[in-house]
């Protein structure tokens, strides 16, 4: 078994649990390297404390698995069949007939794949196995983080196509077009999410909706995008003024700046993550953007755009080489604008490296 | 309370269920004309059967909801608040104190909701309320058709687009690209899936993946897109070919345009829904391309891409005025080329309409 997988195992042995029914996208992926999204049909791995894994897709993307490197059984059906009579054969064969103790992904299994599990092993009980995948999944391997840095890459590509598309009288889904042109022409198949880019006043909502506002001298535009690659996720944000600046823009951006080069000064291992947040937050409160701050300074980076660790205040956990994570510290004022800086980040042996690197210079887009 | 609320208001009283909780994002769009998707945090739609329906959201977004017309009681959190607790408070302040048999999305709720709804009551049994949603969202009002009706026409343009990109050399995600990028300039910020354009023998996959394959003469080019345009969807096939064509790809062309022919020739109010991919299946079958025809014949569409009813052949279901689907039948030969013809239906008094209007006469694009 892989390292990842006999991590597992061992887990469970340690915990007496008899399985776990691994069902995301995201966790089947880490654990086989097999990417799959199968919609409504049934995916699944079972890992055993001490005998080897079970595969459950769909027939047709049994050779997928295999070329992704599955070495162990497969389960594959038919759309005709009912899968969970074949897992209880293949099981059987393995003399595995009742399984009490299982642990899923209880934020992620639908209730009615929970009732399919109990018609077929009548005593399970449901165990989380979220907290471990989370703890497993929070420190990357070089190989993770070469790839996310290339991800990155891509989005600092993205921003820089963005800030070349600004002219006066552009839309914001132009402009947004225009990013998802270029990326996907170098063969970017998914964004991590959807694209934003938002002009002058609409800037001023953390959650605005890019839509046909037009670009006129005097406006902020921010950027968020972010690539998928190789199941990797990347997401930069950031802040440029378009043709002319007020003071009271640059006292927004300076201060949102700072922020972030002290959350980056302080992000070594060891340092507690809730930390982080407040160093940003103390320094735009005495800016007196306090109450302009209203999300947490970033979250975890990898195979999902949100993933542990959250960087928010509360957070006692201590920052470990190999953590990926963003830090976004943004300041929104209603009808006026904001400005929101972000950048890709990774715990090194003795502090940290960007992965982005698009300048954070404040940048005066000249018409 | 609006037609489709009272509804479910109705099939709760028929049922004696004390009440329904709904939790997708379509669902509760369908219920209360409020589209959001709030990720991991909460959402949720109680009805009742005697007394005004109660909605769960982020409080960011409780003006959201009521811009969107939401006229009763609204339980807003905020991220430090436990929303079961406040939904405790605000049914027992409806004195609403226990619920028994309670109908959810059993397909889409988690395992760990269900059991944060068994800790709020204890004495919990879930029904399902999935196929009464189905039903009512299965026939669509004129309304919805106007909606679904212009999200077709971008398709229909999305198409006319990828075809003006063709010329030798590009490569498929070249067209996909540009495609997006046309429809993002519209305003268009979802398509309703990952675009597909696939390029000579890459069209022999029905699971194909667009990459950086060229286009050369005498390649067969499949287009499948879609849009969402407030809140519903668009899905559109079509398959030119670039520069020359052979006798077998015009064969198989004019086998799957016939197929797709008979089955819209059936499609009217009283046709069982699975006679339509019979009829289809019949037709490729005798043309010798019977293997080749893998999928189902297509599916319902509305605010979901993937909807009711199924279009295969064992749906006893019969098609009524208002239910929209497509037609897609295709034939697929592995490492040689593939043909996919696809109109979104709509069911008319007495016969139908094809929302997607762009030409189904095969085309040679001239390189």
């Amino acid at each position: 078994m892989n390292e990842r997988l006999s991590n597992v195992a061992s887990w469970l042995s340690e915990k007496s649990y008899d399985a776990a029914f691994i069902s995301s996208t995201e966790n089947v992926f880490y654990l086989t390297n097999f990417y799959t999204d199968p919609h409504e049909r049934l995916l699944g791995l079972f890992v055993f404390p001490n005998t080897e894994p079970v595969l459950v897709c769909p027939f047709m993307e049994v050779n997928q698995a295999k070329s992704a490197g599955w070495k162990y059984d497969v389960v594959g059906y038919e759309d005709h069949e009912n899968p969970w009579e074949l897992i209880r054969a293949a099981l059987h064969k393995r003399e595995i007939n009742n399984i009490g103790r299982l642990a899923v992904e209880k934020e992620q299994l639908s209730f009615l794949r929970s009732e399919e599990l109990k018609t077929l092993y009548q005593d399970v009980v449901f165990e989380s196995v979220e907290e471990k995948m989370n703890e497993l999944r929070v420190v990357k391997t070089q190989a993770e983080i070469d790839i996310l840095q290339e991800a990155a890459a891509l989005a600092d590509y993205g921003v820089e196509v963005g800030v070349s598309a600004l002219k006066e009288g552009v839309t914001e889904m132009d402009v947004l077009a225009k990013i998802e042109y270029e990326l996907k022409r170098k063969g970017i198949r998914e964004m991590s999410f959807s694209t934003m880019v938002l002009f002058g006043e609409k800037t001023g909502d953390p959650h605005g909706n890019p839509g046909l506002r037009t670009l006129k001298k005097g406006d902020m535009v921010l950027f968020d995008l972010g690539v998928v690659l190789d199941g990797y996720c990347s997401d930069i944000t950031r802040t440029v003024v378009f043709g002319e600046i007020t003071e009271k823009q640059q006292h927004m951006y300076e201060t949102v700046n700072k922020a972030l080069e002290a959350a980056l000064s302080a992000s070594k291992p060891g340092t507690r993550i809730g930390d982080l947040d407040m160093i940003a937050r103390n320094l735009i409160s005495e800016a007196g953007y306090g109450e302009y701050f209203p999300h947490r300074l970033g979250h975890g980076l990898g195979i999902s755009v949100h993933e542990f660790p959250s960087m928010n205040r509360t957070n006692d956990d201590i920052l470990k080489e190999g953590m990926v994570y963003t830090i976004e510290p943004g300041v929104y004022i209603p009808n006026i604008g904001g400005v929101r800086i972000e950048d890709d980040v990774v715990i090194t042996k003795d502090g940290n490296k960007t992965l982005t690197k698009y300048p954070k210079k404040l940048q005066i887009i000249q018409p």
